[in-house]
């Protein structure tokens, strides 16, 4: 999602705090930051945050943390969180390298929501789902990795299916038509609004890693 | 499929010696039959017999065997392999108990092309993914067991990735489109040309069990 640059971003992340602007110092510390044990969900692409906030009021046992690299994106997102959610963080940050902001086994579940697809066939391994990421998921969520994927894009998720079974991920709860399934729960994107409401199928999976 | 009983079915099975009468006592006995020790693949529901029929043609280095419940439906596809092909055998037989035709580690992979759907939901056994069937496949089938599944129903793919996950089969070659996909080598049903002629996609995967 591309939007226009924000005038006002730059001093809605300075001022909000939930937004982590010193991320990588914050390794290794987020049962600190949130103030318990909490387990500890993340969200690659988080966008305007729809997702992510509606988990956090949700699911006020467990803390979630909204990463994306588009500055007025994550300002949009900051300003909608302006609720008391103590168990939300957001991220002004590229995650390409996890490592640089969790230790290993200091989150448990990895969102990928409606990611890029990157067609252009010479360019899967920019796909979040490419099994190098996926090897990277596993190795910085340590014992047990999880990682809960939607698309409403086919090919991306054909593609994400033979990754994570080339990579050895036990898969359930795969939907080819979310939407019409009987999955209970789902907690819906904006992007997911938009496209579900003109009759797009939402496909989605689980998949699990154990050490 | 449904096909009117043909009066010349019986007579038809009776005279060509491809379709195998007494398969129970071949039990033990198929590198006997076939007069070699190449690999033996099996169809269950081979319906007319174009698939098995035209792999049998196009890989004479392994053997195929196709089993159809159909009395009239086997005997039309027995009319169509009087062409010289040892490495095919027909058999009219409910498929239900593979063990009564096989011993372990007998055969090597199974072919499931089109299934029937069984849509309504309290059917889910009878469906041949159903997991109580996956069990059965990969036990009949001994160290290696390859299920190779094809349909064009949706519902029943989504329900088959999910048994052969559960069941921890190893997936690959999974296609959500298969004509519009890099797969090389498809060798279609009569089902399968005919739908896919109308552009309705067709859902493939490939699954293997090692002991």
């Amino acid at each position: 999602m591309r939007i226009r640059k924000k005038p006002w971003a730059e001093a809605e992340l300075e001022n909000n705090n939930r937004v982590i602007q010193d991320a990588p110092t914050r390794k290794g510390k987020w049962a600190e930051f949130f103030g318990n044990d909490n387990p500890i969900y993340v969200e690659i692409g988080c966008g305007k945050g729809g997702f992510i906030t509606k988990n956090a009021q949700a699911y006020p046992e467990n803390n979630y943390i909204g990463i994306e690299r588009q500055q007025s994106v994550v300002a949009l997102a900051a300003r909608r969180t302006d609720a008391e959610l103590p168990n939300l963080a957001l991220i002004w940050e590229n995650a390409a390298n996890l490592s640089d902001l969790f230790e290993v086994g200091e989150f448990q579940r990895l969102y990928l929501n409606f990611s890029d697809p990157w067609p252009k066939k010479r360019m899967y391994k920019r796909r979040l789902t490419y099994r190098g990421f996926l090897q990277s998921y596993r190795e910085i969520m340590g014992e047990h990795a999880e990682v809960f994927f939607k698309t409403d894009n086919r090919n991306l998720f054909e593609f994400s299916l033979n990754e994570f079974c080339a990579d050895n991920w036990k898969l359930s709860n795969i939907s080819l038509d979310l939407h019409n399934s009987e999955f209970e729960g789902n907690i819906m994107t904006e992007y997911e609004e938009k496209f579900s409401a003109q009759g797009m199928p939402i496909y989605r999976l689980e998949a699990r890693y154990d050490k």
